[in-house]
This record gives structure tokens, sequence and C-alpha cells, in this order.
């Protein structure tokens, strides 16, 4: 029954997802010997100010 | 000191939430012994695009 | 595809996992309509030395 | 390498954050003896109605 | 920065962590176009009876 | 009711997390403006093994 939280900086593109939680899906599934139907993704599009590195917020790419 | 999160994919009302939260509540409390005042519920509203389940992401009901 | 993440302070026996579990998945399915096997839920047992509020350590009771 | 999740019910200014980040990363690094750099901060800004205290929703303030 | 949280059931080997680890991050480093360096993955490896479907505990396999 | 999750590799002693949960708590205080009895803190202690940075597992400092 893996759960994955995948979090990310900006935005991803419905495609982006899709092919994530596909990647993923597979990698996991095929590695721990689960059906593909038991993972769940979540995704979790952060903006860049919300997250910090070295203490400094993120800057979005230009 | 329970702490918990609950996602799920699209809305909720205010009514749902409310009426969760209060039973989530009382069903910790009473279990664990824990008294109500200590327990803390946070709801995360995700996008179907968002969550993927067997690799493919969902889709909004109609 | 809700998902659920109940994080303790101590530990709980089986039986009040088993009752948290059933309790907390009724009420979610009851108010958000979604079917209970939907429902994923994740306890985490956490050792009171981990946990503070107010910037103290919570102490285990005797 | 350290990860930190930070959740708070409403919003705060870009100060805030980043005061918040700086000083939360300071601890952490003099405390544990990580890098600044190896801290990695994400802030969830939650809805008042989206977290609820002793079974009940919160309120924003006025 | 993405960060990625792994939940599974039960335990991994430290080859399948490794596998895992390798292919989850290619698939979002290759997706994304965040460098492989930026991500970040925790595994938690839970026991059965601490996760529930349908409001009823995992059993382990025998 | 700001709620912290402190996810670090290895362990801590119990007056780095008691340092770590007070320092962290002014700062968020402060900062914030919400009273540190509001502020929750849970510290997850990751083996090295279960991390991975840039696809590699972490290895423990010898």
């Amino acid at each position: 029954m893996p759960y994955v939280n995948i979090r990310v900086a900006g935005t991803l593109s419905k495609d982006q997802k899709r092919n994530i939680c596909k990647g993923v899906t597979d990698v996991i599934s095929k590695e721990s010997g689960k059906p593909p139907e038991a993972i769940l993704i979540f995704i979790d599009e952060v903006e860049h100010e919300n997250i910090a590195k070295g203490g400094t917020l993120l800057t979005p790419p230009r």
C-alpha cells in the first residue's frame, strides 16, 4: 500500500505530472513487488517563496 | 498531542470539514484517552490531477 | 482517495489502532461519500521525547 | 540532510517567511552540526477552516 | 528542490531502497528538469498493523 | 496552531532535541506572533539508509 508524496518548487504541467506518476509507480512496483494499483501518489506544487535552502527563500526562475 | 492530516481529492464543504473534524476527534479521543483539545487536524484539499493511483492521474467527477 | 496520517505520542494497542482506523474511516466515508476501501490510514507512534509543545519536550506518563 | 515542514494557519508575509527560515535553519544547524546548506524548509500556509483543534474548525482572526 | 516521501508497509532491503531511490530520482529529474543532486528522498518503513485500508489494519504477508 | 515536522538523518541526543525545539519555537513564535504553547513539533530520526540525495543512499558518519 505504498504512499508517495512529491513536493516540488513551482508548478508542473499535466504531462509532467502524468509522466512522473507513471514512472515513479513503475519503479516502486517493480522493485517492491507491490501491484501498481496499490500505489498512491500526491504531488504538492509549492511556491518558491515557501521553500528555503540554507536559510534563504528560493527565487522563481525567470 | 495527536496530530492528524487528512488529504482528500477535490474540495469539501465547510459542513463536511466541520463534521469530519468533529467525528475524527471524537473517535481518537475516545479510543486513545487523550482530551479532544489536544487533537489537531489539518485537512489538505488536493486537485485531482495532483493525485495518482496505479500510475494514472485521477480525473475529477463530472 | 483520502489519505490520513495520525501521529500520536507513545504507543497504541492493536485494539486501539483497530478501533481508531475503523472509526475514522467510517466518519470520513460517511461525510465525504468516498467508499471505505479508498481510505488509507497510516499511524505514526512517536516517542514523547521527539514531540514538543510550547518549546518543551513531552514527558511520558508514568 | 534535515527536512523541515512548517504548517501555519493563514498566511505569512515574505519577511516573516524569510525570518522564520533563517532563524530555524540557524537553530538546527547550530544544534545538530549540519551545514545550513543541507537544511531544506517547506512552509505550508493552510486556511483556518482546514484546521481543527478540539474538533472545532479554527476561525480566522478579524 | 524536490522532496519525496515514500511510505511502505513492512521493510525493504538495502538493495530495494537503493534501486527505488535511483529510479525515482531519475524519473523526477528527467521529467522536471531539476538536477538529481537537488532531489531528496525519505523512505518510511511502516509496520503493517499501523496501516489501514477500508478501515481494516493490514496483516503482514506470511 | 503551527505544526512543525523536523526530519533528520540519524539520531539526536535529548539535549539536542530540547535545544532545537526551544529555539525553533522561539523563532516561530516571535516572527508569527503565535503563542509558544500553540506550537507543536514532531522530530523524526530517520536511518541514513532510508534517505537519498541525488539518487544515492546516505551513509552514516563514522
